[in-house]
């Protein structure tokens, strides 16, 4: 790698610990109109050096189309967040209780230093999806992206001194695992996405540090597909929801269970449409497919491949792992005659690799839907009521009907992780801001002719 | 102890769990409104044999009017989650999302196994209190109370066995620390409510089981008296505050911070009050204080006066442990020249003592109310404006303003644990049903007409 960084001294960190809680004060004292104003100037600042930005993730990516998505997003999830907190603060009128002359008052208190540790895959979006409600809720808070995708923080830095109300309650830090296990040490509450081994030690740590852990990890989502599906925009929607972003999505479309009946029709047209998909070389806008960012995770596609061949996986398209301009790459593969003996089925593979299974019953597919240690999220394709039926019955928390992937585009529903997918309240939805706060309760004694309750 | 039982055996915890987590599947398909008859049934069944567990109860703990107060707030507690539960679980109607022809629908998935394990001060309302929720939002429930008052569980067991619908949802288990571990190896959910010291093993076994926590432990709560409290009024209701249950409650008034111009009144008055309390004994009626109940307690009460006295605190009433009967008994004890280098005013007692220590200013009041590792609760005694601003600076999730408590019979607000005094989600409030259950949203594409949604 030709970018290189100093991890952060214990000195530096202790600096960015302090000076995060100082600025929380005023932060949360100022109250959600300051913090709605500071932020949107934050979003202006963000807008006005988003090529920058654009640059140093491309750079570090590999990818263009996703880049620009995953810049663009973030002005309007501060527009979205900020509409929604107005409402969230507004109404804090006290009112009676169950006992009539007791009246209540319901505050909230932010948490005051928030850690967030995001993965490499969606380095952007992933960094600020729980900062920005983290703020807006009144905590500081400090971001450590991950080490395989340094670049953008420089430019995220600037963005942040140049809104000087913000420069200590939004903090960046470059390092790699060690940081992460310092920041968990010193943060009241901790927000990490990665993956399932790495997400366990951090909700141990966090445990052991009593504080809140929300853990977004791993997936290996699903795709059913009913006799009554349209097989032409099942295939895209499938094609898609596993290959952008070169399959580097937690929520990537990992395997496919077809009834037999339309097991061979689906399997041809998929082929084809896998078919026209070219990788993103030499030039980033060649092709939809950019390369595997992560070289660790160029041998777990490649260990994932070699297993499912070796048990009688047949492959219709890619299949293997090329080398282009330095770096790794992998072109849709589609595979058949697999089974859950294999780690392509049952593993998180994280690569643009469609295998497709044959079932001969709805329940069949159920069955093997929720034979995963997963739990993120998944799709049904058919009509659509049975589509919903089975839908309720994959353990997950977000099912797209008759298309892939909805829920990374759609902020509007609650979700939790099932299984190992994650641990902790909703990431989507608007009550995922309640999060960063603990509620807090007065109850007053308005009777004074009376003693207290109790005497009564 | 003249009532014993053997600790449960593996093969018995398995069939436990099998049998639950098989009777959870029709619990949760039947509906709420299922599950709400089938608690009205367990309700009758309880209130016909109340007497019954009055007598145990009031066997092991030694008191009595706490213990008609705790059989009889159950089957209130039943009415008022099944009144919640029938509106929480009533819509389920899809709407649109944010993309026009994108339609959401938002399910629940109840936790199938929830373990609940309660403590010894307060044995059958905090037996019940998670998982009469947990019941309603469809999950199967083990509850094991303390080894320290095992007696009223083979009545709640009799009654359960009377309702048959109920049997095998709501299981309890006899067994000390060993069985609650086992426990947490198999539930898919842990409730606990306890010491500090456990809750932290509790939360790191609930992480490496990669379970949701939700903790409930102890508290250190303080009482702020002002210039302006009604001085009468606030030393009652600090007396009860302070002295109800012997002074086992996690929610107890523990220390007073008193405004010097009015500390020798309060001071005063507070022990004259503390004067006419007398112990429930010989018998359970002859006065309002019954006896420690874990041995391990009055350890900690004669350590803590120990210390408290050696340091220079002054004695104004009771002051040690008497035993009368076989058991451990304290009467109210006044403390004055009290500081916080002395254990009484920075560690959990859990008995009926009241150290009150002169202020000279609000701000010094508030320092010491959190100079403690504790968050649970508290109560401000003054002008009401004046008291909530006060309220508001204290880092505990609930305060009685011109009272002592009220949360302790008040269900109506949300509050978190601060700091070591909790960890998870509100256990009040009506929202507080949210934790047993995973939001899971269904996304349709709706158009029929169009590709999936990126090719748009």
């Amino acid at each position: 790698m030709d970018y290189t960084f100093d991890p952060p001294s214990n000195h530096d960190l202790s600096s960015m610990y302090r000076s995060g809680r100082n600025a929380q004060k005023v932060w949360t004292e100022n109250g959600i109109d300051y913090r709605i104003d500071i932020l949107q100037k934050w979003k202006k600042a963000y807008e006005s050096r988003s090529d920058e930005l654009i640059n140093a993730l491309a750079t570090d990516t590999g990818r263009i189309h996703e880049t620009i998505l995953e810049v663009e997003t973030i002005p309007k999830s501060i527009d979205r967040w900020c509409d929604i907190a107005k409402e969230l603060f507004g109404n804090s009128e006290p009112k009676l209780s169950s006992i009539p002359f007791i009246a209540m008052e319901q505050h909230t208190v932010p948490y005051s230093l928030v850690g967030v540790i995001s993965p490499w895959n969606v380095p952007n979006l992933l960094a600020h999806i729980d900062a920005i409600p983290a703020l807006l809720a009144g905590s500081s808070v400090i971001i450590k992206p991950s080490e395989f995708t340094p670049r953008f923080v420089e430019p995220l830095q600037h963005i942040v001194e140049s809104v000087h109300e913000l420069s200590d309650v939004l903090q960046y830090v470059q390092g790699d695992g060690n940081t992460g296990a310092l920041l968990l040490d010193e943060v009241d509450l901790i927000c990490f996405t990665g993956s399932v081994a790495t997400g366990k030690k951090v909700g141990q740590q966090a445990a052991k540090n009593f504080i809140p852990a929300f853990l977004e990890l791993g997936g290996k989502d699903a795709a059913i597909v009913l006799e009554s599906a349209n097989l032409e925009k099942a295939a895209s929607a499938i094609l898609w929801g596993s290959v952008v972003n070169a399959g580097q999505s937690c929520l990537s479309i990992e395997r496919v269970y077809c009834m037999e009946s339309v097991y061979n029709s689906f399997l041809s047209i998929l082929t084809e449409k896998a078919n026209a998909i070219q990788l993103a070389y030499p030039e980033m806008d060649s092709g939809q497919i950019g390369p595997i960012i992560s070289p660790n995770q160029t041998e777990i596609i490649e260990l994932h491949l070699e297993d499912a061949i070796s048990k009688g996986a047949h492959v219709h398209r890619g299949g293997s792992i090329e080398h282009h301009g330095g770096g790794d790459w992998v072109r849709p593969t589609v595979l058949s005659q697999v089974n859950h003996s294999m780690k392509i089925m049952t593993e998180e593979t994280f690569g643009p690799i469609i295998p497709i299974m044959s079932v001969s019953s709805q329940d069949e597919a159920i069955h093997y839907a929720n034979d995963t240690e997963y739990g993120l999220s998944g799709a049904v394709f058919g009509e659509e009521s049975v589509a919903k039926s089975i839908a309720k019955k994959i353990e997950a928390g977000a099912i797209s009907i008759n298309d892939a992937g909805l829920t990374s585009i759609l902020y509007d529903g609650e979700k939790n992780s099932f299984k190992s997918s994650g641990l902790g309240g909703s990431r989507m939805g608007p009550t995922s801001i309640q999060r960063f706060f603990r509620k807090k309760v007065l109850y007053t004694n308005t009777n004074s002719q009376n003693d207290p309750w109790w005497f009564n």
